[in-house]
């Protein structure tokens, strides 16, 4: 009734305020943890590498420094590989899926949240090359499937409220709303966030639910200010520049002039986000065949660690760049072999978080760097990102790619300074944000929602059109090679998620191409050994209920499968047995009365599997009407429906499975997620590798 | 074939280039022309009032300036009354239909974007109490159907290019990428412009989309920033802040304790906001019943005219606020009855378009008003305002709400900094941009795009978070009371727009109720008289086409009209009858070859009337075979089939019409737009004059 919708709408506002709340919270923790352990970290690396600088012991803070970073990841990556397989990498190709439709299991566990948060802090502090954003975005799709569904599994708790939330749709808008306070925690970005939710999943676009979405995104940023302003020593002023997380980029100035240099740049981040894409691709292709036990995993991730301990170490060791001391705000300046009042740049890249060392590439002074320093720290920083990303160890993948980007695009701003001394124009900072912006948009083929971000993070509204045009033209290069990371490890995990329009020149396919046949139907009134036989022999998801079953060809060369009646699913089967809801048709005795909402919603979402469920001899000859469970209207197609339109049907309502008919209304196929995701894999002609997909989750 | 779509994709990126380039040229057009002519007007005003200052004859310029504003005004209003009604107004309840699937008349029509443009120039410079945003949206929307459709009615001219863009899809997506263009044009905002056309129109996310939109947008702000930075004299810097509509706001700051007073100020907004909705609506109701002419429109537009000089006289002559100058940047410092050295303060506020008022109140230092001024202001602006939307003249209604809002919001921030003098917070320009946010919102009742516009068009990201709080806490309390001023715009012209999501509490209707019936249908072969006959009769858009007409009741109580075989629309019809695309039954000649879709796409968008189609007597014996021409798998929905789930197919696939089967495909009813959104108007029970509702479009 109405007082009860009241109450509903009421209740989702809550949530949303709470998924604000505590995705902020967390990711606050996550940057506190990290900000502790690493200034602890550089600290004693510093003071080992002042004393024995002079000495021929430099091999004790190398191996100390190696020791530390493989110490911090081995325990992430046994979390990752023992504990919680989907709590590796960034999570944001897992929320696409589940924004998607598809379900992956574990993915929004309270557990998958712990093993995700100490793990990407380890991994951090444990200097691998990744950023903590993924893991916060992660984190608030997380939050959000907890709060709104009122309970965990991890805690085997439920605390009964918000029970009318317990539907696939309504905790997807809410761990739409997640995802949008993560991207908001994580980057300050709350408009940011928003349309990374729609951007990455929604297939409808709905007001209400878009401002709620922005609302939880809003109390997100809001938190995370008061929380980061307390920390900053300037309690409540919320609007503090020093919380931006690349620092403030407000006085940036640029004119038409410089856009061709900005276009050039877009097609380098283009090209070398391809590079990026490819390799990590032949990577992950071989660590699938060939690194499959946890223990394998984790050896790589630890191997991986010390590796990048030892290439930072060569590189400061081996490149010359002092730098006076003063000019810029290092908090761990390094001597090295420089000078008194002297530091080494860089060791200064290499003695802070990735997520600093882009802020210092953004806004440090212009004569900070050496050429060669950013040179060579941009070539090994974007090898060790390749080989990292898709480790056993949570990991972001925007700020390596970020950080990369800034290395390169700083290089081309001394360049232009160099051949422009005068003007004002030729800053290095402002080229290392175009730098940072086309490689990221290179490697994640993000439009919009990308371009907000970097925007609100680095809160320079003017600049938004130069960013604009390389994110797009990255985005074209790149998309002339392959296709983004998230979509190719998507594609690697074998979820057959749809793209956002129908695959070009499919028009011609018809329904009955397209659908699975024959169909596995049930009569309106079944025998109990028949359901659970069928149950255990067919995975489908849903099922044709029909009128008479009719095997036998009613036309030369085709079957149909009965009169459509509706439509149900195997969860509603599974509670029905569960539930024991069939009459013995001998004593005419109930096993139970008929079942309501509640029963569902008890049970949903981990319903159990058919065997799970124990069914006498007896019972199984006991009968279920499915009539009154059933979906009486369920959406159908005609037989000579084209793929164009069932895509937009899938699409536009969400659907898993939608029956074909014939004229008279009687079954003869079906089509599920995966008849239609096939065709999205064969009209990529141009990507090798697609033999390698194996169908692993689901 | 490939070749073919990457060029139309090409096409779609240029044309999108273009919408954008040229909506910033229009708009930048309206801005200079009412730039110059305001600036003689109130040079004119301001040497009159000086020089009679002293004598009796202060008559003068008061009827100088009613003279100017009635002429300016009078031939708005006869240009939109006797030209092109359907400019009238802001033009975004048009466009807001349009993207919503119903096609006014006229309304991207290039005659209409005369009458809109040159209108807008007279009305703001006949000083009446309106803005130019929403006519430069609304001229976006038209650039962006000219430009997509390669030809213009008005001109009667066919470009023949991209007539593969002239489909109601393709025309609508471009639109509203000109929508955008046009709010990023209006306020500098590229991503509220976006968020604006999502908002206002899309029912189906679309990520390629979005970022051509994205891509229109920020062409529209670029050339804008291109054109303005020539004309402040500092060509090519792109980023200079002087570009910003309402001034920078950027050094904003604000305490977490500001918040309960920004509360408070949202739910006055809130409040005032329904207040002028109420009056507007009764105002319509009025001018719909009695106001019916043209000529007593263009009088009514004349008369405002006239009495808004009057008003802004009399205050200027009774209220004495005198100010030093110097303090603040006058452009025609009015002294009246101040001593030598000073000007009057409600005088400044006055000789200035509205939009140069908001930019003051924002910016003006603290003392510049005294709280009388500011009051008076404000609440003969609020009278002003609601009398003036709804005139037969282009009228913006953004700029007239801002600076209502902005009057209390900054006499409230007056009152602050008289409670707490030394608080550096409390400055009264950000008490009026939080007044004017509420009581826009409370008024439009918009959600994220808004809150983007605003962040964009005062450069402040940091104050986003009290702005959205603002708008979400005024459209809550506006909403108890009636709905945005839009929407009961739309309602007034009795368009059938459907909302976002399904009426509550409906889902135990059931197709059966939703669906008209009897249905008219047509058999696959039929003759051209009974087709000229039903066109001439139904004034349908689509009809099923069937097996075999069965007019009989096969059940009793219900009857069916036959097999379902496909669909066929109205403009189809009329193009097979155009084209003689008929045989004769007796000599077996045809009247022309098989129709292609080239056929289709000339004649698109304004197909004849069936008046205008001269059929023989002869002819009328022939028969048409339809199907070739029809849709042969139309999307259906069962009889039982709830009016949710009827809701979501017409919302998540654009459709305009569904037919109802019953279990044997049998068909038993149609489903319009109008049956559905019938459904809207009932369930707001809460407010009155639906029985004013009239379908004047259409």
């Amino acid at each position: 009734n109405h007082r009860q919708l009241l109450k509903q709408q009421f209740a989702r506002w809550v949530v949303m305020c709470f998924i604000g709340i505590f995705t902020a919270i967390i990711a606050c923790s996550i940057d506190i943890a990290i900000h502790r352990l690493s200034t602890v970290k550089y600290s004693l690396l510093k003071s080992y590498f002042d004393e024995t600088m002079k000495t021929s012991y430099l091999f004790i803070p190398v191996l100390l420094w190696i020791a530390w970073n493989s110490g911090f990841v081995l325990i992430a990556a046994i979390l990752v590989a023992y504990g919680e397989p989907v709590a590796a990498g960034s999570g944001i190709p897992q929320i696409k899926c589940f924004l998607n439709g598809v379900m992956i299991p574990h993915v929004v566990r309270l557990f998958t949240l712990f093993c995700k948060v100490v793990g990407v802090v380890l991994s951090v502090v444990g200097g691998l090359a990744i950023g903590k954003e993924g893991p916060m975005i992660h984190s608030g799709a997380v939050v959000a499937a907890g709060i709104s569904q009122g309970r965990s599994s991890t805690f085997r708790r439920d605390f009964k409220i918000f029970t009318y939330f317990r539907t696939d749709t309504e905790k997807r808008d809410f761990v739409s709303g997640g995802a949008a306070a993560g991207v908001s925690a994580a980057f300050g970005a709350p408009v940011g966030g928003v349309l990374f939710s729609l951007e990455e999943g929604a297939s409808f676009w709905n007001q209400a639910l878009t401002w709620r979405i922005f609302f939880a995104s809003m109390m997100s940023t809001f938190t995370l200010n008061m929380i980061q302003s307390y920390i900053h020593g300037v309690p409540w002023q919320l609007s503090y520049p020093g919380l931006l997380n690349f620092g403030q980029f407000s006085d940036i100035s640029y004119t038409g002039a410089e856009i061709p240099i900005y276009l050039v740049m877009a097609v380098v981040g283009g090209l070398l986000g391809a590079l990026f894409n490819h390799i990590n691709l032949k990577l992950c292709i071989f660590r699938k065949r060939h690194i499959r036990t946890p223990l394998g995993q984790v050896l790589e991730a630890v191997l991986v660690a010390a590796m990048t301990a030892v290439a930072a170490f060569l590189l400061i060791y081996f490149v010359e760049d002092c730098q006076a001391l003063g000019k810029d705000p290092i908090v761990h300046p390094l001597q090295m072999y420089c000078l008194d009042g002297q530091y080494s740049s860089m060791a200064a890249i290499w003695f802070q978080t990735p997520e600093q060392s882009v802020k210092s590439l953004f806004h440090d002074p212009p004569d900070s760097y050496r050429p060669l320093t950013v040179a060579l720290f941009g070539i090994v920083y974007f090898l060790l990102a390749t080989w990292t990303y898709g480790l056993s160890v949570p990991s972001g993948l925007f700020i390596p790619c970020l950080l990369t980007g800034a290395a390169w695009g700083r290089l081309i701003g001394i360049s232009v300074r160099g051949v422009f001394p005068d003007a004002e124009w030729a800053n290095p900072g402002k080229f290392a944000l175009v730098g940072a912006a086309a490689q990221l948009g290179g490697v994640v083929r993000m439009t919009i929602s990308l371009t907000v971000i970097l925007i609100e993070a680095t809160g320079s509204i003017s600049f938004g059109f130069p960013i604009m045009i390389v994110l797009m033209v990255a985005k074209w290069v790149g998309d002339l090679f392959n296709e983004g990371l998230y979509d190719i490890h998507v594609k690697l995990a074998g979820v057959p998620i749809l793209p956002w329009e129908p695959p070009h020149l499919t028009s011609n396919i018809m329904a009955s191409e397209v659908m699975s046949h024959p169909v596995t139907t049930f009569d309106m009134n079944e025998t109990v050994g028949h359901v659970v036989n069928v149950l255990k022999k067919d995975l489908h998801e849903g099922f044709p209920v029909v009128d008479h079953i009719n095997p036998a060809p009613n036309q030369p060369g085709r079957s149909t499968f009965g009169l459509l009646r509706g439509t149900i699913t195997r969860s509603q089967l599974i509670v029905l047995l569960k539930n024991k809801a069939f009459t013995d048709p001998t004593t005419g005795i109930r096993g139970s009365n008929r079942l309501t909402l509640d029963h569902f919603r008890e049970i949903y979402p981990r319903f159990p599997k058919i065997e799970q469920i124990h069914i006498t001899e007896r019972e199984k000859a006991c009968v279920i009407n499915l009539v009154p469970y059933m979906n009486p209207a369920p959406y159908t197609v005609f037989d000579n429906t084209s793929l164009p339109r069932i895509f937009k049907l899938f699409r536009g309502l969400g659907l898993r499975h939608l029956v074909v008919v014939d004229k008279n209304n009687e079954v003869i196929g079906i089509v599920t997620r995966k008849d239609l995701a096939r065709y999205r894999f064969e009209s990529h002609k141009g990507s090798k590798g697609l033999e390698e997909l194996q169908m692993s989750f689901n």
